[in-house]
């Protein structure tokens, strides 16, 4: 058995470590203690699991130079404290915790020498911790979860069929109630999803990298048994900005029609300002908590458009899903991104990732056609069923 | 010349001071030294007037037993200080105060023994001031400006005319340009208006007193040469609720088209709950601010049904208008507000009112034909054209 460290008890660190300890020892760390006894008290009974050991770990005040043995991970406003050993005997760690620290565990992963996949939709451009991780002979798969993550795969998977011309990926993770005045709850931190609100949105058009409104270019689509769903842009291609030779690009999220509406709202009326931020994301937090057994859903689709090299005509493929909360209990948006996470890690268990070393984006994995395939089957058991239509 | 103290050099008081100032002498006064400083460098220019004594009011922290001749006011939070003799020698005093003091002032204004017309908009029951008003043998003409106000004089006047079934009164004041999201702008106090979209509404409904939720039973309304408008519930019937013998009345306010919705979804998220209200009243005030020479404009239409006892039939009688920014500058919320109780308070220098005591509502002033066809008339002539609809 492989032993793996999973950093991070939210929703999506605990389905990944509920994934993983079917097959290997799982250490699962936060430092939420409420969350690791809630845990601990379900038993993780809404999985099939072997015993998953829980550690808490701590916050410290005050910086002081690290003893042997122990690592001090700096988060914005504190210290956080590792035990002596919590990663020495590890074969791989997993990084599940919010954006907002995301880049700085990261960083002390690999400084540790030990393979990460990351989960965490950082800030920061992970490019600037590849020479770390090169030195260091590990390998940082970064961005892996259903977008970013899926999708790249998807995109490095076309590489090979077709000469791309135009990408895009539509997703949103959405709950299965609407409710007044926002028909929305995160399935993930919050916090990110406000990011994404405010943060603009960078993408390719007609090969050239352009900057748009977060929540501009807001259309409607249509998804099977949900119906319309609008999307608007948001700065979700990260990694893929820089693929190349792709002229055009884009990523938007999926909501029920009006949300966008109701934030351009908020943000015109002065409520996303600097000085009402904080007052205005309490009220969202407040507005956007699943409730407990609240019923989620994910909608996904990668449209890619392109000259096919064998059929030697210009051609559309099309890569999507909706998928709900799990049978488990667990939240789609913990599956989709979860599992995408644990196939990874399962494939770099099995020594297939052998000779990666660096900063991995998810498309390079998405480019080993073996890999993706591992991957595509490793959601579809575990009841993520993704469609390819090929017009 | 007669003698006339206004206080509260708002919009509405100003505009009031200086219609009053071409028959009369008149005394403004404020607490906000800069207003007062802004009237005098204008010299009140955007309206014809003779000399207005502007007179700056203080706030005290402590209170202290008033002495001879001075007056003190409560507010909520600090004493108002009346220089020795401000009242003293004043014939009728008008107060144009915000509502939040309006009930306070407009006691001590009775307690001094004078007249007194209001268009304070105090949330509190004049009518427990009646007793004191009587005792001093006092009148205070109460909500006297265009709604409350000039709808409760309409009412009144129909009165002779018809046995009235149902009373409707749709009012608002709204910008001329129209904004993302809120498309309004606040001529009064945006705290006022605030009040107006959280206190529940108080309405006759088939000859039952019933309550409806603030922005309620929203509908799509006409008015020629603005277009579609929308009406929703607020609680403007005050002293209409207690006329009695009329089975139906409500209240509207007039909003753009989308307006309430914008509200409702503040309210729905939570922005309006007590620990955000203080955040969100900031935000609000900045979105409805009217800009210096910002255009804006008056709807009004109250409609009264009943059994017309002349033609033995039953009728629908309309008085409507839409007014805007006066050629002087002056904003049609402080010229259909302001010159409603300039008529009234000529009405009282010229004795019209003679016999009246106590706390006077509007609909009092309405049932007397002479007087109701004074103010109308005295409308018209500044330019606020009320047509009647007899259908």
């Amino acid at each position: 058995m492989k032993k793996v460290l999973v950093i991070g008890a939210g929703r999506v660190g605990a389905a990944i470590a509920a994934d993983l300890s079917t097959k290997h020892e799982v250490t699962l760390c936060d430092v939420d203690g409420k969350r690791l006894e809630f845990l601990r008290e379900t038993k993780f009974d809404w999985a099939s699991h072997d015993g998953i050991k829980l550690v808490r770990l701590e916050f410290a005040e005050n910086i002081e130079p690290a003893g042997p043995g122990e690592y001090w991970w700096l988060s914005d406003t504190a210290v956080l404290k590792i035990p002596v050993g919590l990663l020495d005997d590890k074969d791989i760690v997993v990084s599940a915790v919010p954006g907002r620290i995301g880049f700085q565990v990261l960083k002390k992963i690999i400084e540790s020498g030990k393979n990460v996949v990351d989960i965490s939709f950082f800030p920061e451009d992970p490019m600037r911790l590849n020479e770390l991780a090169k030195e260091k002979n590990a390998f940082a798969v970064v961005d892996c979860g259903v977008a970013p993550g899926l999708d790249n795969m998807i995109l490095g998977n076309m590489v090979w069929e077709m000469d791309i011309k135009d990408f895009e990926c539509l997703v949103g993770g959405l709950p299965k109630e609407r409710n007044f005045p926002f028909e929305y709850k995160a399935p993930f931190s919050p916090a990110d999803v406000i990011e994404e609100y405010i943060r603009p949105a960078r993408l390719w058009e007609n090969g050239s990298l352009v900057v748009k409104e977060a929540l501009s270019e807001c259309e409607l689509v249509h998804f099977d048994g949900i119906g319309s769903l609008e999307a608007f842009n948001t700065d979700g291609l990260r990694t893929l900005l820089n693929v190349g030779n792709i002229p055009n690009m884009r990523e938007k999220t999926l909501r029920y029609p009006g949300h966008a509406q109701m934030i351009k709202a908020l943000k015109a009326a002065g409520f996303f300002k600097e000085e009402n931020l904080a007052n205005t994301v309490k009220v969202l937090f407040e507005n956007w908590k699943l409730n407990p057994g609240e019923k989620e859903l994910t909608a996904f689709r990668v449209t890619v458009k392109g000259f096919h090299f064998q059929e030697l005509t210009d051609k559309t493929v099309v890569y999507q899903f909706v998928d709900t909360t799990g049978l488990d209990g667990t939240s789609s948006m913990a599956r989709t991104t979860g599992y995408t996470a644990s196939a990874v890690v399962n494939l770099a268990l099995d020594g297939k990732l052998e000779g990666m070393t660096g900063i991995v984006p998810p498309e390079e994995i998405g480019k080993a056609r073996g890999l993706f395939d591992y991957v595509m089957r490793y959601l579809f058991n575990r009841d993520i069923r993704i469609e390819r239509i090929d017009k």
